[in-house]
């Protein structure tokens, strides 16, 4: 049998080979590419002298050409584009960042990660700002989130945190609209883009938000500790670098700090994993040998679809949704409510997904890697524990 | 000829064959079986399933591991040790995690990294904290760095800023007796260990110095992007997490926040390059296979006398330091002040060294890793170009 153009593709991504992978959405698989790419940094670094200006000289410019090839993914322009060890750090420059007034008050939607939460805890005890809640949880199935944001903005609301595309229910938020609402109310959006970068077409600079932290590791398949920060750049000026270092600053000749990096570069540290910012370059440039964005979300929703419709054919589950997902996370319930002991028995066997603690679920991700005959598989796998 | 144990050892370091390498203080040589655990480690993750259960459990294990292996080189227990991506990331989690008020002052030496300095000046300009610098530059031959610091301390002192072993002139503060002075005075006391970790033997828990953040991927020759941040365990609730994510949390079963984890892990953020955390556990497990702390310190110490007496009797220079080295770094000046054309000119030949702004100065290292005969190399090489 001759391979087809998707198969010679997929093979890209060794780890696929032996397991039916459905965890997109917690880490995507290493293309061999990234891999590659990593091991041959290292060997050039060591090879070359490392912290040699000949080897530092190449580390800034493939730094730079990573902005480069994130920036072209997201729709906006590499000045934009900070690098971080991980859309955590991403979100935490952008909130930390802003200059908090005691009585301030930030809204956040039911659906963040514990995570992000947290660090707004921890601005709300330090500043004295607020935390409101707005349920979007409540609009996944009926409603319009742009409306109950909008409820959940007060006079005092300085920022909105928000992901693009929820971790957990796999609803998309419509970020065009709720970023001209905030920006009609001199409101900032802050999205969590853990789920949305690599899995849905992107175009920010006509979508308007504010700051957008992501990862690389996630949907665009890159190793860990790679992500970043998209700031407005009209905005730029507005956000304090919170966490500095070097690579954030400029010095003079005498070495002392003389100001910020003219661009999204002041959010930057120090010293990170430079081989895999390569190995993260390498990904992307897998992912776009095979079609565009578009055509890549259009392959994972009609495989979030198969999956969704296959899903609610079985007895003794339900799907959070009461309509075909609108990207590549399909998560659901079980009357038994047992989802540990289903993943983990599901893991025995080769089948790779998660447990959600809120809502209570299970979630199973397609991405345009994934092949129907996985999820025909993963439904008779989870049918035959039911 | 027979390769002596040595020999055979610094075989171990591929980069060392074919150059002439003086950058320990910049970047250390990776060692084989670092990039070996990387490139495993990934393997693995691959193989067995990213984000799955075994896997994700096999990283906090390793993790922990590495927390360890560092805390045994610090002289101290791992609860105390936060993994970051960098000294700079462990200085700022101390910086901020300070609750400064107005007024407030912090002492700095004149001789710290701009990054740190333009940290400090940043939370200088937020909270309405005075900065006060004290000269130990001007007690590298004379003089001392403790009366220097106690005299630099005022009634609202609320931290001092320093280096453990100064990246620019090499000098080694005395940081127990600053750090008992500072104790008495109701003073923090925050250390840039960047140059100190890997080089000088530690005992961090007899020292006392309440903050040490230090990286891995100089004198311990891991890979860039694996660092850490000591926290002096009697004062973990003084200092608040700033940068927060999931690492550093404890979680509901609804999933929500309920507090921190119990010890220094509290500062740690998200996902990270965990194959890195594992070379660099290999890399100090290397290490440790040549002789203890004491004894590599030992032959580092050695070795950077007989670098400074050789460029001592060169004329054209000057060994910033009138007696022996106190560590690795050797710094000098040449009468013609042409630093950066020396440092190009000797790289092109295969001697890495680098240039410092402040003091203006060429710098080169000695690790246990050096040999006589690259010493006596380098001072030809450099004698040449005078």
């Amino acid at each position: 049998m001759i391979a087809s153009e998707f198969d010679r593709h997929r093979q890209e991504f060794p780890s696929l080979d032996d397991k039916v992978f459905f965890n997109f959405g917690g880490q995507g698989p290493l293309p061999r590419a990234a891999l590659d790419a990593i091991v041959d940094a290292y060997d050039k670094i060591q090879r070359e002298g490392p912290f040699g200006e000949s080897v530092n000289a190449w580390l800034q410019e493939q730094s730079a050409l990573t902005r480069q090839a994130i920036a072209a993914e997201l729709g906006t322009s590499a000045a934009a584009i900070a690098l971080t060890e991980n859309v955590t750090a991403g979100c935490n420059i952008a909130l930390w960042g802003t200059h908090w007034q005691a009585g301030d008050r930030v809204l956040l939607t039911d659906c963040e990660h514990p995570g992000i939460i947290a660090a707004v805890q921890e601005i709300s005890a330090r500043f004295g700002v607020a935390i409101d809640v707005c349920s979007v949880l409540d609009t996944l199935n009926d409603g319009d989130p742009v409306v109950t944001i909008a409820r959940g903005l007060q006079d005092k609301t300085r920022m909105v945190v928000l992901s693009h595309l929820l971790w957990n229910t796999g609803q998309v938020l419509p970020l065009a609209a709720i970023s001209a609402l905030c920006r009609d109310r001199g409101v900032r959006v802050m999205v969590d883009a853990a789920q949305s970068v690599g899995s849905l077409p992107l175009d920010l600079d006509a979508i308007g938000a504010d700051y957008y932290a992501f990862t690389g590791h996630k949907w665009l398949c890159g190793p860990a500790g790679v992500g970043g920060l998209f700031v407005r750049p009209e905005i730029l000026s507005e956000l304090s670098p919170t966490f500095i270092g070097w690579r954030g600053i400029t010095i003079d000749r005498g070495g002392q700090p003389t100001g910020w990096q003219p661009d999204s570069r002041r959010y930057e540290l120090a010293t990170s994993a430079y081989p895999q910012y390569i190995g993260l370059s390498a990904a992307i440039a897998t992912h776009n040998r095979w079609g565009t964005p578009a055509e890549r979300y259009a392959r994972i929703c009609d495989l979030s679809e198969h999956l969704w419709e296959r899903l609610s054919e079985l007895g003794g589950l339900r799907c959070l949704r009461s309509r075909p997902p609108e990207a590549g996370l399909v998560s659901f319930q079980l009357e038994s409510g047992k989802h540990a002991r289903l993943v983990r028995s599901l893991e025995n066997d080769g089948f790779f997904l998660r447990t959600i603690a809120h809502p209570d679920c299970v979630r199973a991700c397609t991405h345009y890697l994934t092949r129907e005959d996985e999820i025909d598989r993963l439904v008779e796998a989870i049918g035959k524990r039911l």
